[in-house]
């Protein structure tokens, strides 16, 4: 294959996201990729700093991800949580003891006056990453969910209540003040990028906080690259977590249309392809008709080759004349 | 047996102590054994508050402590700070996986303004001991070693350093302003103790910082029940710890004499009864000469069965006419 020439940001959320970064890391030239990752999941449990989007992007991206379970660290032990529960304290969270170190020295360093993207790309680098991890923002942005049991912090939402409440709307508290990566925002006004992706994430929240941030999305339409989203949806199911259940909560059909839809409308000028399934490829027609490039392709990454071939049709899409 | 009718107090600083303490806790009736620990050793570390002698007695009183190595907890694994050195994290003090969360639920609830006291009754009482554990004060009470390498706080000099440098003088940091734990204050007040114990600890390090805390030592005088002393130096030696090496350099002579004339010079009229192990025999007649009664008894506790015969021979002690 013929190595990318220049650098390509990639957006993500967790697992999904990490899937696709994990091939774009395969296939480019070391350094070349820098992903931004959400950070509107962040929440202080036990008096712990704890970012499950950026871990999950650094454990997948050093060979660690416990991929069949789909989070945490291949191998975890669970020594400190069995603890836990005995002294009665809050297990609801599952925190691995390895794991558990991260949140530990994350916290401290932070609690030190350490931004999490120093501490991020710290760890990244400790880890044997030579791809640039990057939290969304170094201030706090937190997702709140709007539901029918009441208004929820996005982890009591997701890992304590399972995502059962019914959606209704999302927040994300402290986003106006926010200020996106500087790092990235430096590289994409030098348009540094050949190649822009918005990872196969939940749109709701794990993409929109990303885009959100005062400044982001209209940079992101300023540079020259082309942006190409992957969609989350394929067959009217999201292939990892609520995405779906969410868009039929919030009145909209669970369709990779719907998708596409929801970017153009909040984000007009910033999508230049859209990627659907196979599976979805009869959907191609209502999609254009919103005005996007649509380009079908195995989007589902069972395996490492799958990552890879996804990241590869990604980047000739975003290279293409 | 005979039951003891009356509860005990037994003032203790880490392992020797606890051996002892476990002794006790055997013999007597639930609930009878009241045991003062030692808190000047407690310090933050990667913003966890960790309380070794507290945590040493809970661990020993309720069969987890692994008592082949001396400290922490049967079993332990160790992967949270295998992972934490993999990040460059602080890794000189050995936190084992079930020992962090003791360490962050009661950072967490000690945040959450439950005092020190509080937390580790309730940390007692879920691991099923049914012994009362204090600690000495909940008020900050920090040891600096003086040593000739400079000022040490107490977790640097014994466990970063090794008890290597050579130490000049202690200091209590706060304990002026510390007030004593109030439940051993009413009960000593209300002359509810039977019988007084000073466990086998450091008398620099773990007894003295007890002792000096304001009213602590004048309430124990004051106290009808006995107070015996058990030496910590045997046949010139700590059993554990650095007692004698600090002795031979604060200028003493490193023998079971010396603990019982510290004991009398800094704390007069406090001690009843000195008890020293059968090796020093010969030393009886020096520490009688102090104006101190002397009882000779195997002290070195290699099981259980010792520490259980040690407690009896203590108590009856104390108990005597």
């Amino acid at each position: 294959m013929a190595a990318a020439e220049r650098d390509v940001l990639a957006l993500s959320g967790g697992v999904g996201g990490a899937k696709l970064a994990l091939g774009l890391a395969d296939i480019l030239q070391p350094g070349r990729l820098h992903v931004l990752v959400n950070t509107a999941d962040d929440f202080s449990h036990l008096g712990l700093h704890i970012s499950p989007d950026i871990d999950t992007l650094v454990y997948t991206l050093s060979g660690r991800a416990n991929e069949a379970q789909g989070w945490g660290i291949e191998g975890e032990t669970w020594q400190a949580l069995s603890a836990l529960e005995e002294l009665g304290g809050d297990a609801w969270f599952k925190l691995g003891d390895r794991d558990l170190a991260t949140h530990l020295w994350r916290t401290r360093q932070m609690a030190g006056g350490v931004p999490l993207s120093v501490f991020t790309a710290a760890m990244a680098r400790r880890l044997g990453i030579d791809s640039h991890i990057y939290p969304m923002t170094d201030d706090a942005v937190r997702t709140t969910v709007n539901t029918d049991r009441g208004d929820l912090p996005f982890q009591h939402y997701f890992v304590r209540d399972r995502c059962e409440p019914a959606v209704t709307g999302f927040s994300f508290d402290g986003i106006s003040a926010a200020a996106p990566n500087g790092e990235v925002m430096r590289l994409l006004q030098q348009d540094a990028f050949g190649q822009i992706v918005i990872c196969p994430s939940n749109p709701f929240v794990s993409v929109d906080p990303i885009l959100q941030l005062p400044g982001l999305s209209q940079a992101l339409v300023k540079a020259q690259a082309r942006v190409v989203v992957i969609s989350p949806i394929v067959g009217g199911m999201a292939l990892k977590g609520p995405a779906a259940k969410m868009m039929t909560e919030l009145g909209m059909h669970a369709t990779a249309v719907e998708v596409a839809r929801h970017y153009c409308d909040h984000y007009p000028g910033l999508m230049d392809y859209f990627v659907i399934d196979e599976t979805d490829a009869t959907l191609a027609a209502a999609i254009r008709e919103l005005g996007v490039n649509v380009a079908v392709a195995p989007t589902i990454m069972k395996n490492r080759a799958h990552k890879q071939e996804l990241a590869r049709f990604t980047l000739d899409l975003a290279r293409a004349g």
